[in-house]
């Protein structure tokens, strides 16, 4: 009986989705879905809430909890990953708080960025540790890595942990939806090529029956732009560098040196910037998951309809042999030759009984080469502080990073580093 | 109305094949296929066969015969190349026998080979000519090719014409039905991955339920070879180098020194090579065309079932944008690093409605990789020699033609090249 | 007889130190000095100049003023350039002078940086009619590029160009003199490495007798930095970033972001920054030269003693075959792996006989690598400019430029351009 | 005390050359010269030649015998590596008699074909076991490789020993004195540039005053083929393929599959290809020590004079730091990038302090780069024979060798390396 292993099963809402999906699948029945998670309570939660929607989907999945990590992965042949280290409470609060200090403000801190930094570092460690656990007891299984930030995590499962590994968003499907619907264009049958990094992908092509649709996009997005809306930063870097991207306003406006700006003030008004949005999230997800627990874990009519998540339409791929394409984050084996071939980028891919096959992009054009170029950086440097375990490379990864390095000073940097490492304690033991 | 131009249409049962497949597929009605050839009979033949097709597929395509190539070409979407230049009668028959003066005989000859360096030079100039026309009249059109050399001249069609080509082969279709028949084994639910230059491509994957099937495959292959039969070369080269290949004995017997030998005549009985297959083939050929014309060209009620060949899925997974999974030959940008970069490869290709993208195939293994580089040393000398029109290069891609090296002496090489240019007379009118 | 060409000769001092030198290098006696200046005063007091160093040395050499380019060009065997298009007045004072109304304060502008941007865009077209005519008059000349910004010039001077050239800089050869001397070291039988690009190149390895002297020079350097000095910014990124590098702290505060801040203005103070020193020492140059003129024109017995300008050696090398070590720009070929393919890049190379060959340095520190992408965004950017004509690309260049980035808002940035290209009036046709 | 090591010391002349141009060196006196070697009569046979040497230069060098191998490594600055696996009795003999059996000839069997892949298979192990040793002891000495087969061997020890290492061979500084004085030309002052790998380097350029020899060169090539002489293979090479390369005939002869052909029987004479000349200059050489040994060995007076090695050169460079130029054996980092990158090329490299750097070379012509890719596969198959310990690749390696595969079956392949295993018995204990 194959397995799919669900590493960070506490999520409910997103181990529903996922694996909801996966019992929606006809490809994957009679596979076991085992659940691991080191919070048990919300390992029973989830527990629960797959066993309501195995009864209401009648679906023939075996769904089971384990409370050792490497049982979980023993044989498995999937393995989907959505952890997350250190929480909100504490690791969350400290990456918006101790810049805060400095006068270094953020959105999500997720991806690069001082938070994103130290996001990595806290979670680098433990993915290594499923690595291990996986050369030994599932060597041969594919990691579907959904945890943040995706770059520098997959890149790590692969060149450091020696793990078959796939990075998954969803923003790479979500992009064209995104762009059609706010300019109110119809989106049936219109091709799309989109390549780039994790959270910084370009929408390369979009054409409709042969004809380029970027001047009517360009058009449409120059019309939005002079009223307040959403989603300002990712359309101001539409109208200045030429292309649409794949994340939001609020994830782009701390990738870059340009919106949040202490010189600047009143870009944050005029773009729209929310400023701490992530921990807001965090506060009305916790919020919310108690208003809705109940209806999700003791719900035995609870109910699921395929997402578009790309976990179970790879697996059912893979296990039908029917060819399905996603945008996946892979290692630039030469995929895109002007990024630096050390990185990890985000490019279509192949998915069938071969499994994810990255597909060759070619360069992107030299301004997007060079936004990209900014973040891989620190994206970099980073892997290079936890493979290393030298301090000076946390620096440096702050350092290279445009928004901090736009903001701070050296000196500056280093002090905020050193505060972030003092506040870590504990989830950071290397580098104590 | 889009536009299928089809350049030897004169090739009556081919053209039934790709076209005939095209009017079954349902994306593909309402376009207007265009046929030209150069031969007004046979073209007219074709129109015929075509229509006879139409009434009883009742498909709403156009069929259209053209006696101006450019105005074949103008404004098509798609062309399908399929010609031959030069026939059986003189220039096959000139491939075969001049060589044979020399103690040097051959299979198929329309590969690499003595024959092969031929059929490519003076096909090139005919392509060249394609894609002059097509980059001024459908300069966006996605060139199917058929015609081989396929390496070769697919290559010269990308980086001298300027044309967005693909290059197509059954071989890659018929690998694995072709061994799994002949070792009677089960395909169902086999995965595979297949890569390497055309006509000498390798099943480098071949698992089923994530057991690698080679250890049998093997030792059924080493049983089979105990005994006579029709395909012994290549299972010679399976026993031998590990691998099995997309193509036949016939065609594979050539490629390497390896097989016809006049040191070990014995081995073509041993090993069943039949040589001079392909004259004798295309005498058959022609000889069939004449007893069957009749029941293709004015047969009413002809009929036609969807066939294997690529080009009418190609089209159908870029009209509709549902992922097809091609082995299509197109440049080796990096996609398998340890073949040189300037070469022709083919690889798994994802064919949507962003057209036909190759992927990441990697190192391949280094003793299948050096087999290849012995074939890729031939091509590029016989592209430099049509670039440049220096006919040392001539003489060179022949010297390092695997086969035609060991059989002949150095001045020997020469003297053949000088006998086969002088042979072809105004078919190669660069090197008079 | 052989001919060395020298462009922009009316720069009458350092005329003197490349002819000068070539006038003491035995290996260049009885060579052509052609003189070229679109300034017919300044390029006849070079020439009396000249001759006077040329009566003093006793050289051979034949001295000859042209005033027309393609003549002056023609049959040369090395062309030495040293133009400066637009001069101190207009163009210096409107580089320093148009960002400072936004805010935006510089020290030198002659590299990258928003005066780096605009210098190359003017300098651009004057470099490719140079190419123009020595692809016609002077096709294998070798052409020693020392005008600044180097990077830039240098690369399209190969890949726009055509020529064979090299860009050559004072600052590797003074890189270990000026540490040594600076931290009071004995620089006697030190081993070095230095390689990246122009004006941020890395003194990769410093050794005497195997033992790594970094450890030492850090030492020193942080006792050094807790003192006021002349070098505080090339010292601050030595201890921050680990390596020394080639140009001074009055360049070096302006390729990054950490040193120029409208938010840490003591930083100028404290880390001593010159601001607005080029146009400064432009205006003593000025002042300076109408002092010297009369000793340097009219002294009829001038001397000159062979300076460490890499030219004469370069030449001296090639005619003789006694090898020569440079560190020169060049087309990064691979060279430094972690650098993009498209960069210029500043590595050692071999001169002899077969002109200037670059060596092999493989991949840099990747924090020195990330701060080199990052300059070398502008650069590729600016090319795309200049090359395709799009001022959208000017903006870009402008927006990855790291110290502009992170003081401009885009908007600011786009208007700052705007105002650049109009105060440029006819220096920038293309873009007007 | 610095201290170079020469191991396999026995070979009393070849140490004479290099450590008696060391005792010449002026930057080394005062060096330890550590002699080891296996066979203790050779090694004091050396020993006492050096002593002799020494008091004949007044050379401040300390000559010191070594029995333990480690111990002649320790603390090594410089290691030079002249070491022969297995010797003419009874390895060489049976290089050439047991292939002998099987109709395929040779004539030195030291670089690639059936000889030199089992010459490479049974030093690899012995040079692995040096690089082990000098992991421990010396770990950042230079190992200056003389050991044929130099590519293999070469690549062996940097990618699989760890050890810094460049192969020295006579050939690169021997190819213009060679071809200049036996075509009656006069070297002084040309230019040339030469890469490939080794004994099958290229001359690439050969220019005088700007002005290419090769038409004369060439004219005169062909004159000189008309009548016997005793290096006809080469010039035949150069007159079919352009270019001359870098070893004699009887070394080249074996390389291709043009000369030794059972086909072809008069070629022997009429291009004069000495075969079996290796196990002759053995016996030779055997018969000349022990005429020559007493005046070497015993002789008080002996005398030295600097010779043409590279190694005393390179040690010199290093030490003074004054630039010299080679032609060196390095692995191929994209250097010459139409071959492969897992090759060891024969490329110019610069050596000064910062030690052996190898120059960046560009595309060889394509028919160069395609019979160097055919020795290359050979040499590649012969490390993944080494490296893996599988026989199949030992078979691969053969039946990629182009000789080897011109004259032979699959099946005489297989069974001539069976033999050859066989016959080797304790030298290549890994594949019994």
């Amino acid at each position: 009986m194959a397995k799919i292993t669900f590493l960070g099963a506490g999520s409910t809402v997103f181990a529903k989705n996922v694996l909801g999906d996966c019992m929606h699948t006809p490809a994957l029945q009679g596979f076991e879905l085992a659940l691991f998670d080191i919070d048990p309570q919300r390992l029973a939660d989830s527990e629960r809430m797959l066993n309501n929607l195995k009864r209401s989907s009648s679906s023939t999945c075996i769904i089971k909890s384990y409370s050792n990590r490497k049982e979980a992965l023993r044989g498995a042949k999937y393995v989907v990953n959505a952890i997350q280290v250190g929480g909100y409470d504490p690791c969350t609060i400290t990456d918006f708080e101790v810049p805060k200090k400095y006068g270094l403000r953020q959105t999500i801190a997720d991806t690069v960025g001082i938070g994103g930094i130290f996001r990595n570092l806290r979670t680098i460690p433990v993915m290594l540790d499923f690595a291990a656990d996986m050369r030994e007891v599932c060597p041969n299984a594919l990691f579907l890595n959904y945890t943040n930030p995706m770059a520098v995590l997959t890149q790590v499962m692969i060149t450091q942990g020696g793990v078959n590994t796939v990075g998954l968003c969803h923003s790479v499907q979500s992009c064209i939806p995104d762009l059609f619907r706010d300019l109110e264009l119809d989106p049936t049958g219109v091709q799309s090529k989109i390549a780039g990094i994790n959270h910084m992908a370009w929408l390369l092509e979009v054409t409709k029956d042969g004809k380029d649709l970027y001047p009517e996009i360009k058009r449409r997005a120059a019309e939005k732009q002079k009223e307040q809306h959403h989603d300002r930063v990712r359309y101001e870097m539409l109208l200045k560098f030429g292309y649409y991207n794949t994340e939001s306003s609020e994830h782009t406006a701390e990738y870059h040196p340009y919106f949040i700006k202490q010189r600047y003030p009143e870009l944050i008004e005029k773009l729209n910037i929310p400023l701490d949005e992530y921990p807001r999230r965090c506060v009305n997800q916790i919020k919310r998951w108690t208003e809705m627990r109940e209806e999700i874990v003791n719900n035995a009519d609870l109910e699921h309809a395929r997402s578009r998540e790309y976990a179970s339409y790879i697996l059912e791929a893979i296990e039908t042999g029917t060819p399905f394409k996603i945008g996946g984050n892979v290692l630039n084996t030469g995929l895109i030759p002007n990024l630096p071939r050390e990185a990890c980028v985000e490019v279509p891919c192949l998915v069938d009984k071969s499994g994810v096959t990255p597909t060759y992009v070619g360069d992107l054009p030299p301004q997007l080469a060079a936004l990209n170029r900014t973040n891989i950086n620190t994206q970099l440097l980073t892997i290079e502080a936890a493979v290393t375990g030298k301090k000076e490379h946390i620096y440096h990864a702050a350092m290279l990073d445009p928004h901090t390095a736009a903001e701070l000073s050296l000196d500056d940097i280093v002090a905020l580093c050193d505060d972030l490492i003092e506040a870590h304690d504990d989830w950071l033991p290397e580098f104590h």
